[in-house]
């Protein structure tokens, strides 16, 4: 039987015929002993709350980011609430419901999440750097120097358009990596967690900056919270040691 | 001081005065017992060999399979090369090598991955899911029944124009969740750690399908290796473990 | 009045106060008289019958490719049927009905019209460029010589993932350049007048040539239909007198 | 003859060979006599000055914007001078630097030129549509009123992340339709010559509007300079004429 055959295309096949299932007898246990039995509902998200305490970016931009990311994040919830029901049997890449609410989708979810890290990493006004954290050592590994980092992290920064810089760990290098994403879903590496997140979208900067994003920039670095990010270090490390 | 006074830009200052660094009693330890400490050298990566032993694509597209994923692989290598010494001052959204050769890493970077990933999780004509197995459970979980997570799968795959349906653990989400990416590097969820990948560009199936995707993407899943997809949920298990 | 007093938004402006209307005396002539006067209606477009005569494709490769045209223009038309009744009023960036149509109608158009170009420019076996034709005369003008153009519009192709090269003529740089086009439409030159097109997603060659583009490339150039060309090359030069 | 006898692939091919050339009588003619016959240089373009009289922008704003534009020219220059000479030969899709030039210089091209027609056809606070106009009655004909244009182009331009809503003659279609264009190069119809204008990036509106980007454009709208307007119909009008 081959498929190569063009005589006999496949596109009626019934779904459940499709993949081979058997059953073992550790089927014997209830269902309530195994693992993970109850459906996951569609998620909704509830927008979080956080302090932006620099004063490096004025009031109105803070407000107006908010409410941008609170957009996100409602977009989210409707798009997942709508890809409950729908149709699957027509999606195609020319043009159906399904496929424009995938597009969406991760649009709007990497727009949520890199929202909530990059609040969440800045700012700290009276943070500091300890130079044998495993944020330090890492960076000073998998870089060279911990300036060589920031000479990276700087560039990636300067050349997203419309984006973000992330400085992530990748699964499959399985080293530290500065990304820079466009808008929120282009050039995104598979299997990145991300770690330091700033915005580089023009509304991030453009009130209190005009175009010299780079004087922003520095003083997003100047005030990155390196407890929170000493956190996520810790479970980045804890999936190095997954996936090695 | 704040930024936001226009008459002091900050984009002469050294990149060593942006972030302030402290020592802790902990640098007394000697570098020796600091763990991380060599450089990682850019990385250098050798092409593996897959055994594609399905009838269900022909020789000709595996050869040239493995063709197309050799280029990427040796492309990666030569970016990495190259970004070890590119110029990092003059990046900048417009123009700049940096910036070229940051968007064709991540370009080179998922095609090698998902290429390896593919070869790895295609082809086993003798495979079968074990319902009790946690890829089988978690699917179910996350999807409400393995048929639907079947049907959202396939709804992806045929939603991809050139490029993947991967199904993977979001980090953020906490759950599995099927997403299409188009190309190599357009619109990838942050976060994502892939589990089971399928190539739609058209050089994985045109030669033997023509126009008919949805034959090949049933024999794909039809020969899924169920042992290596579960070695995959174990891993993401744990990490659903670091990031709960 | 200024915009800029943030207490005084214009959301709920109706639209026909936004822009000034004026009459003149030339609204005395009867509305017979005036030239336009008929609504266009929605588009539907029949797709066309091309003869593909060349033997450099298989007749597989043929069939196979028509049938995807006429996908495109099954969609176009159906994309141009939902955008009549669309609702524009929530339209907005981060998920809308109206963003996914009018992102689907680009996609689908320029599909639809790329390969209507494609499959009349190419394949006349027998056509031979005239030295001092327009077609000639144009490249050598604006490429230096013939052959270079030839050598840049072949870099143009190999430089294109799935996608497109195409020269045509500008109408900011007002003279006739080569561009590649990522997929339908991304990397797309505003005001660009298409002359010459050849098709470099994986679907024109892959089930002939597998990965060796070039030599699919340069059978589709040997059969470039010149006839055809020129008659394109005589309207872009009286676009070009439009413009000038 | 066959390229698809894949013993004699054509990647060898000396490029003066592909295509075959004839000499008619007309080639008797002088060389002087002959059109077009001086090689263009590689394009160099000088910034425009354009006035922005209007005070629904601030003049910080103004000032900013104009240094984008021109940095966007600067660009776009140097790609036009790096092209001049750069490698042909080893140009492929995964990584060279010619695709990497190619991929610079549509984006800064249009984001060069749409900036020019931007700051041209906005701001003149004394203008107004004339209702017998050739604007007037395009609209009128193919948007159904020119009402219904407003809201379609008001739809276009909220449906635009950082991009631009252009109106414009399609000369595929064959009628003015609105886009939106993402970025600068993102989703943009081939054969579409642009008439009307506005910029959706941030950078347009952030400083005086913040996320209130429909106070903003209605400001654009009701200062749409309509003498600007009409001679850029009366072009198009011209070239629907050469493409009937």
């Amino acid at each position: 039987m081959s498929l190569i055959d063009r005589k006999n295309p496949l596109v009626n096949v019934d779904v459940d015929g499709i993949i081979k299932k058997s059953i073992t007898d550790h089927l014997k246990k209830t269902t309530a002993e195994l693992p993970g039995d109850d459906l996951n509902e569609s998620y909704v998200h509830e927008p979080k709350q956080f302090k932006q305490v620099t004063e490096f970016v004025s009031q109105k931009t803070k407000t107006a980011h908010t409410e941008l990311y609170k957009g996100y994040i409602e977009s989210l919830n409707k798009i997942s609430s709508e890809l409950d029901t729908a149709e699957r049997g027509n999606a195609n890449s020319r043009h159906s419901e399904y496929r424009s609410l995938k597009l969406d989708e991760v649009y709007n979810l990497n727009a949520s999440w890199l929202h909530e890290l990059y609040f969440a990493n800045c700012f700290d006004p009276h943070s500091e750097i300890v130079m044998d954290s495993m944020s330090y050592l890492r960076l000073q590994r998998d870089f060279g120097t911990f300036d060589d980092w920031q000479r990276d992290f700087m560039a990636c920064a300067l050349s997203a358009g419309s984006g973000w810089a992330v400085l992530g760990y990748h699964m499959f290098l399985k080293k530290y990596v500065n990304f820079m994403i466009s808008h929120h879903s282009g050039d995104v590496p598979v299997g990145f967690y991300p770690l330091i997140v700033v915005d580089m979208w023009e509304h991030a900067y453009y009130r209190d900056y005009l175009t010299d994003k780079k004087s922003y920039l520095i003083s997003q670095m100047r005030e990155f919270n390196w407890t929170v990010i000493e956190e996520r270090f810790k479970k980045a490390e804890q999936i190095a040691q997954v996936v090695k």
